[in-house]
């Protein structure tokens, strides 16, 4: 009869380790305050259960889904163009921030901060159609590989937080990416890499016009910002494509803390959290004083706003897949 | 025996019968072909067969889903709101057109046409935040009645179109609104009213700003035009919230046409189609030289572009719920 009780443990255990949605998650804090919030608003009676249309969750892209060292990968792909195009473009030899970008000088190109890599960005995302933008993101992203992990850079995303999107939408949470980056850069491969669907995917984007060309319409991408889903621009984008105020918000850097600040002063629970990227030797170690992905404020905060520092070091069993 | 046939085939009848899903539209072309078309594209192994994450339906609100006429319902929110905000605005007794719109004068108010109404649309929409917006919606659409029909808005919504949407999503299709009508106008009504959620709402909008209000953050409209979804603003804004080429299409204005024509340009199987306002009985009949809905150009060029036509007389049994 013991022995049988044990079995019975044993399956039971057996069960509940296999039925884990976590498993490159220690069991630590963050995990656990994950896992306990929600079941909280999943659980039918709970005063905080939430009903399903309003199970949002958005999650930053760069250095919370995937990395973004040395540089946001989008501008891997901006440089990549700006080679390709540069025979069509004889001006970009003696032109900044060109010139030294061809030269492989990186650090003079980006001298001019923000303002030079909008600069590279519009010369090379803008006069395409938005269908021919998309192939140009797609053949880029299946076959370019990150300067110092030789890896494919879909290869460089978070497998717990892979984890942590379908855990969530087990739970029938709808996950949405809010990204400074651009929307039509991430559209192409976040179905297939995160299971997020484009018209779930908020980001930064340009003017768009629309017109016939040989009779047949098409949407040009313009020159110009339309939406700079950054900071302040977060809870903009957020209001004006999900129209609702998400349950959960993850991010790393102090550009996301305004959508955590949104989504944790709504009524109800909530939850806000933040990747600390202390790894130094998974992945890089970086946090107050970096240029890309800045993450300060937050840090400061987080104690009073309830926001949950997710340490990679410690709370990740794995980095990536 | 032969009874016994009998009895099966009358169970067979009314069973076909009791699960016809779009009950509200006579048999006639426009049905079979919105039938024909679901049933092709929605078939595995058909040749038209497209996966379930591609099937988007995108439908323009006023004037499809609900009634338009005399004026697109939005603008008497606004006329209220006009009227409930005039003490706070003495000089709107010597402006126009605030000043014409009090003394009940419409035709004065309007003569300025579309910039008349976005005047007044500016004036009373901007200034309050999201939530404190979404609350003055939500009261007058549950109160406020039609002007000629004494109902309240939401019973002027299309029986047969209430039935298309459960039809599509009961295809697996997502269903989203295209509308040039403002996006935080529809949002608070719609889920309840067409089962179409906040996220799945794509609108004409303003800019919002975030800011800190007693500690607690905010988002406050701004009186300006961030996008205009209308005409050639409407595949703009499929692409920007969607991002992929919508399946099907439905409208029924000239306002509609560019999102008809980029809909059904797409590769593949398509569908586009425009509601005809023909029926001054059960509600107005209006065209090519109204005002609101204006209906010349789609006329022209339905049969050429594959477009179905759908008469509110002929083909519809059923107008209101």
């Amino acid at each position: 009869m013991k022995s049988l009780i044990l079995i019975s443990l044993g399956f039971i255990s057996a069960s509940l380790h296999a039925a884990d949605p976590l498993p490159s998650w220690n069991d630590t804090a963050p995990k656990q305050a994950i896992v306990a919030f929600v079941k909280k608003v999943t659980k039918q009676g709970s005063s905080d259960f939430v009903p399903v249309p309003e199970r949002i969750a958005v999650f930053d892209n760069d250095g919370c889904l995937w990395a973004e060292q040395p540089m946001y990968f989008q501008f891997f792909f901006a440089m990549d163009r700006v080679k390709a195009l540069a025979p069509q473009h004889p001006e970009w030899k003696e032109k900044e921030p060109f010139a030294s970008l061809l030269k492989g000088d990186m650090k003079t190109a980006l001298a001019g901060g923000e303002a030079s890599l909008m600069e590279i960005v519009m010369a090379t995302h803008a006069g395409l159609t938005t269908e021919e933008f998309e192939k140009a993101v797609t053949d880029w992203i299946t076959t370019a590989k990150h300067p110092t992990t030789g890896k494919l850079f879909t290869e460089m995303v978070y497998q717990p937080m892979l984890e942590l999107l379908a855990y969530l939408r087990a739970n029938n949470f709808k996950t949405f990416i809010v990204s400074g980056g651009g929307i039509e850069f991430m559209r192409p491969w976040v179905e297939k890499t995160y299971g997020i669907p484009p018209e779930q995917v908020v980001g930064s984007n340009g003017g768009l016009k629309y017109e016939l060309r040989d009779g047949k319409p098409i949407l040009i991408k313009l020159p110009e910002i339309a939406h700079n889903d950054d900071k302040e621009g977060k809870p903009v984008g957020i209001q004006r494509h999900i129209g609702r105020r998400p349950l959960m918000a993850f991010g790393n850097s102090d550009g996301d803390f305004q959508m955590l600040e949104w989504t944790t002063s709504g009524s109800g629970a909530r939850f806000g959290s933040l990747v600390h990227h202390n790894d130094s030797v998974r992945e890089w170690a970086y946090d107050r004083k970096s240029h890309i992905g800045k993450l300060d404020k937050g840090l400061d905060e987080a104690a009073e706003q309830g926001w949950t520092i997710v340490s990679m070091k410690n709370d990740w069993k794995t980095v990536f897949p």
